[in-house]
């Protein structure tokens, strides 16, 4: 009888997903001018947003390749934003 | 004649803004729905916020100071966020 079966191992993904040079970010504007207004020597702030993703799958590439789909789909809008991956073995 | 002046640099700050551990993420958790409706093998996802700050100040320890207090008193809610800060001279 052959016994063929794959490990799964457990991977953490860090995606950072921001704006792309030259498109708006009202929200790092609004923060620039709140901070502004406090007194604050502040030229300006640009806001990106960080997923923690942990995942699974059978190899470090597998993994990588299925973060960087997801990124494609659904976590970063391909006409705005620019994406970086790093990931790693979950301890 | 005494000349006295102060001399300001510009320092680009990285703060990120996370959620304290047991505090639920809402955004992560919608996150996490949608890739697993994807049919990717997904265990958790956590969201966190990148605000990248240029300032002013007269040294990078002034500047670090200006960056803490920003956080405490409008970037981070001190009941539910950690957030880290990192801080160099802007080139």
């Amino acid at each position: 009888m052959n016994s063929a079966f794959t490990v799964f191992m457990r991977y953490v993904a860090r995606v950072e997903v921001g704006l792309k040079p030259g498109h708006s970010d009202p929200e790092g504007e609004t923060t620039r001018d709140s901070l502004v207004e406090m007194n604050y020597a502040v030229e300006s702030v640009k806001v990106s947003k960080v997923y923690e993703i942990l995942v699974e799958a059978s190899s470090l590439e597998e993994a990588k390749k299925m973060v960087d789909e997801m990124c494609r789909r659904l976590l970063a809008n391909p006409v705005k934003d620019n994406y970086k991956i790093s990931i790693e073995e979950s301890r």
